[in-house]
């Protein structure tokens, strides 16, 4: 992966795709993207400044989503990717509507993964049909967008909002008996009001960092569960859309990629590293007003 | 307490004192106001849409609590109350030179409750001079602001960052062995490098809802000490600027309060009461921008 200047570098046949989140989660998902649609330069845009998205409104978190998604479009971004759970399960149409451009979001490509894993053999258990538990913000899981799209598939839904799991992340806890702790309390509680649940979505692009403590918690508490997140699902619905709609591409020999982020260039590059799983260099420091 | 409309109802002789937080913690330093100071307006903004502050950036904070900060001037605010600790720590030389009006924050008159407690008879251990411990947001601590206030007043001070207090107080967890835990897990580090310490000074609003629990976790691991925080000290600070710059006021039966938000109203009043300690009514809608 090479850096590379805010304009895009070849308008005439590169693509251009622009990956947000409110902070560094959606990272997971422009590194589950960089293998499969490696001929297109990236711009991902974190809003750090105005983050977290998940303890706030639908009209105050659309307002922050909007002026995100116009200003990657302003960059030269041919698509759009809503890295966010919170940005998407409240605020997708109105991206939609304010941009001239293809825009994909992680609830319909994450509810489709969990209809894959629950298609298989024996997913109906005796205590009823198959649950998909999906642990998310408080935004998110107020908006029910989840249960919406997992009912459209024929699925049951039940949530669990766990603010204290993205301030675990942050702190650095990923593998810590507290966020053990915090878990069990989550898990204990969301899966006694839905028993038959065999599959975790996990609604939050911060939480594939304590996938192994959720595995571990699922073991202690003798209920292990298939977990699935959407950012590898979010990146194989967007390989399909490019497939689509940009089929004559020129193909590079490795995707770049730009950074911008709205507070504190020096933490996005420290924390970002870790979602990315590589490190983060030459981010551009932006203001989108607030 | 009445609720009165934006403007000031009385500009000729009465006092209208503007309170500032990102949240829902200055709304303990304006319950420690209105017996203090009855005779007065209070106008309170949380800028709910933009916390938390205690993660970002000096620009952000700046930014944010200079336009929050002249919302209140332009509402008629006579004299105004920074009651946040990041946005004091931050912020507070910015402020003033952005009003023309007297600002005061929480962190000099928290210092000055340290020294006041530090000064009784046996402040000095075997191992050294009184310290003060400081519990901060990240922001806070590292602009060491309170270093810089306590140490000049004599008094040793270290700092020790938190940043999962506030989201397990608003998670409702005050009470909570979570809380005792990751409370244990920062007091035992803290002291560990600060084993002189005899007062422990809370350097953020959101804390004194868990002061039980601070109270507990000292006893559990031996090392009794002395909280204080800065809500009453700056209730008194702003008592006595009052008397200062307004002696002349025309006395009222009971103080008013006009609240202001930057986001979901409902949310603030919901957790607003919490801090207040009475119930938190008609509150206002304004965009700030961002």
């Amino acid at each position: 992966m090479t850096d590379s200047p805010a304009a895009n570098p070849n308008p005439a046949k590169s693509l251009t795709i622009g990956v947000f989140d409110s902070g560094f989660g959606g990272l997971t998902v422009l590194r589950a993207l960089l293998p499969l649609i490696p001929h297109a330069h990236y711009l991902f845009l974190g809003d750090t400044a105005r983050l977290p998205y998940g303890s706030k409104s639908r009209e105050t978190v659309a307002r922050y989503a909007v002026s995100s998604a116009k200003f990657l479009h302003d960059q030269g971004a041919d698509l759009l990717v809503i890295a966010c759970n919170t940005a998407t399960a409240l605020a997708l149409p109105d991206i939609q509507q304010a941009l001239p451009i293809p825009v994909i979001g992680v609830v319909e490509p994450g509810a489709q993964a969990a209809l894959a894993t629950s298609s298989s053999p024996g997913s109906n258990t005796p205590d009823g049909p198959n649950n998909v538990l999906v642990l998310a913000t408080q935004a998110t899981v107020q908006s029910h967008a989840y249960t919406h799209a997992l009912n459209a598939l024929g699925l049951e839904a039940s949530e669990k909002a766990c603010p204290l799991l993205v301030p675990l992340v942050e702190e650095g806890w990923t593998n810590h008996p507290v966020t053990d702790e915090v878990l069990k309390i989550y898990l204990t509680e969301a899966l006694a009001a839905a028993p038959a649940t065999q599959t975790l979505l996990l609604g939050c692009t911060h939480y594939p960092l304590i996938e192994p403590a959720i595995h571990r918690t699922l073991d202690s508490i003798g209920h292990p569960l298939t977990v699935i997140d959407s950012a590898d699902a979010t990146a194989r619905a967007t390989a399909a859309l490019v497939a689509n709609h940009f089929p004559n591409l020129t193909p590079t020999t490795q995707p770049s990629c730009t950074f911008y982020a709205t507070d504190s260039i020096e933490k996005f590059q420290r924390l970002g590293s870790n979602f990315l799983g590589q490190p983060v260099t030459k981010v551009n420091l932006v203001d989108l007003g607030g």
